[in-house]
């Protein structure tokens, strides 16, 4: 009797061997979402220059015997230049985001003013500065426009624009394959005979990856396919890859396919059977330093073991923390079972006035996708648990977002 | 004196001209994150046969003398006649997700076993229907599997594809068009001279766009080109989108390019002032049933109005509740000034045990992009509200994620 592991012990493993992804420079659209590998510095100030903000008029100090009118010369356009003081009694026209002279006092809005013929009269209090973009007032040079490893939003391409960056340095994105191995799986195209279902975890682990950043290089059925075309294909993909996705062809009782298949191709086992509840039949192997996954086959053990094995290979590949995000919540509806191995049960996590809640999800058998509706949560029971009380205190991983 | 309207006035003059848009068939994998344009209903059961749950020996009927141990006729695999009942006394090998023979009482896994050539002994106490999936138990016939107007999860894509569909019809993509028309605005490769800065709100908008489901088709700044050519760019992308977004050139003192441009390839007004700050000088207009939105140039406003203004639209175009979602929080550290108009002030929302919190972030002038960073929550300031004290409750519009 082979002794499991933790998942914990299998994720160690399987992140000793997620290595950093190389960079790829992006035009600043397409860098959306992606994660900058680079920490990014104001090189100057922004705004560069003192503007207005306001529409109005650009102000002279208030002269010593405190007139609030002023003589109008002029109204400054964009390319205007602005290096000349403005004279003791002027006021100049001014844009919104538009230059103000050189030892401009304050700028008043144009609302805020009588224009008659070249006088203006300040029909409001102005005190110093007001309506002034100092220099430097949104970001200063020096400040930290990026961090290293940050999700890029539309925020930072906001920023990197105004800092004249049409292009940003993000990890490039992990490359995956998926190979659903069970004998009885068929392409999502065919009418599955009695024993036989189709291929739904292939487009569940596809969506999942491209949401966590990577992409599907290959997707593939064992179905049809000899030992000997599965192990070129698996040999022929190495080189375009990160990781290998190996899904079902774990049982327990007969040949496991899944073991078999990294071992005959030359693949270094890592782990085989983690203590968990759906998905203990799991094992990860090592080829030329690409990580193979293997994950069990029952949907739920399937969608499970994506979120404890290969998202923090995919975080870690793109310079993310790794771990999951654990919580505390109130069980709002309890589990009924004992638990004999510890049990990861989905649930749909929400916040409320009364803290963290989370509900069980209907259809907690493995080999039902029901559960993953809703399924923001996975609640972790530890091997001999006794059955989930309705309002009792559980440990949540919490996800991202739902499957 | 123009009369502002309220910002909701002008979000249903935006949604009445906001038509869903036509079907297209995609992939499931392309499907990831959009939104399905039918209701779709399960045409059979799923499972469609009855399967084994684990790895084990299909058992008849307990024999009416109670004994354990039957007679090991064999192991089915896929394909084989599952049409032929169990015989009394018999047990027939099984594995998880195989088929099992017709009238199978339950199904035993084999680690509880004893098997002697022939002859196997169970274990453990079985009942009847252990360890067997029953027909329809995940999904019966008649069952929604998808609403109209879902958001595409990996969930529905496993879903359907266990449902042999390959491809799923979704509304159509929102197609965008972005003019930066403000008079100060340089391209982002451009070093900007006193009184200009770089087109960041293109970018913002951008990926705010794509995120929620959008494609840019074209975006532009008026930089360089003349009113004519402003025209003719706008007449041109016109057959291709179905929103054009202004960016800035609404001043208030001067002319208003955005109203003008509008006006002069014949787009009727459909409003103009919106009775909020930051980004009153806004408006919108209809040309050929396309939306143009207008929105103010300075950064902040710009955000907020996209949230407040074109988000609505593309989540209505692609048939999801349009309305921002509104929540009460307690704000955290409070916000110093007294407020004119309706004010949309920037926010961190988050849940922890003491409820829903929301933090003023820093920079909160119309003219920084810094307040962006984090945002998550414009908190809703009614005209006339004095200062905000620590810990008083706010109303907040909840965004989906930080800008």
């Amino acid at each position: 009797m082979l002794v499991n592991i933790t998942p914990e012990e299998a994720q160690q493993q399987i992140l000793n061997h997620s290595r950093l992804l190389s960079e790829e420079q992006l035009p600043l659209l397409e860098a959306a979402n992606r994660i900058s590998s680079r920490e990014i510095i104001a090189d100057t100030n922004l705004p560069p220059y003192a503007q207005s903000a306001v529409d109005g008029y650009a102000l002279a100090e208030k002269p010593a015997n405190g007139k609030d009118t002023y003589w109008l010369n002029g109204y400054l356009k964009a390319n205007d230049n602005t290096l000349v003081p403005i004279q003791e009694g002027q006021a100049v026209g001014v844009f919104t985001g538009g230059n103000i002279p050189l030892e401009t006092w304050a700028v008043v809005p144009h609302e805020r003013t009588i224009t008659n013929n070249n006088h203006m009269q300040v029909t409001e209090i102005i005190k110093a500065g007001n309506n002034i973009k100092k220099v430097g007032e949104d970001y200063a040079q020096g400040d930290q426009l990026v961090a290293r490893a940050s999700l890029l939003t539309p925020a930072h391409l906001s920023l990197l624009a105004a800092y004249g960056q049409k292009n940003v340095v993000v990890y490039r994105k992990p490359q995956i394959a998926v190979l659903s191995l069970s004998g009885n799986v068929v392409p999502v195209d065919m009418i599955p005979a009695p024993g036989q279902i189709r291929d739904s975890n292939g487009p569940l682990l596809g969506a999942l990856i491209q949401k966590d950043g990577g992409t599907v290089v290959s997707m593939q059925t064992s179905f049809g396919k000899t030992r000997l075309e599965l192990k070129r294909w698996a040999l022929s993909i190495l080189d375009q890859i990160d990781v290998m996705v190996v899904i079902g062809g774990t049982y327990a009782a007969t040949d496991n396919e899944a073991r078999l298949l990294m071992e005959e191709i030359g693949a270094k086992i890592l782990y085989w059977g983690v203590d968990i509840q759906p998905g203990s039949h799991t094992g990860a192997s090592l080829l030329d330093s690409r990580l193979i996954i293997g994950l069990s086959g029952n949907p739920a053990a399937c969608a499970v073991g994506y979120q404890l094995f290969v998202a923090p290979a995919l975080r870690a590949m793109q310079g993310l923390s790794p771990y999951p995000k654990y919580l505390t919540a109130i069980c709002s509806n309890g589990f009924p079972k004992k638990t004999g191995s510890r049990r990861f049960v989905r649930g749909q996590a929400d916040w409320n006035e009364n803290g963290l809640q989370v509900t069980v999800l209907p259809g907690q058998k493995p080999s039902m996708i029901r559960s993953l509706f809703n399924c923001n949560a996975l609640i972790d029971l530890p091997a001999g648990s006794p059955p989930v009380e309705a309002g009792s205190n559980v440990s949540i991983l919490w996800l991202d977002s739902t499957f």
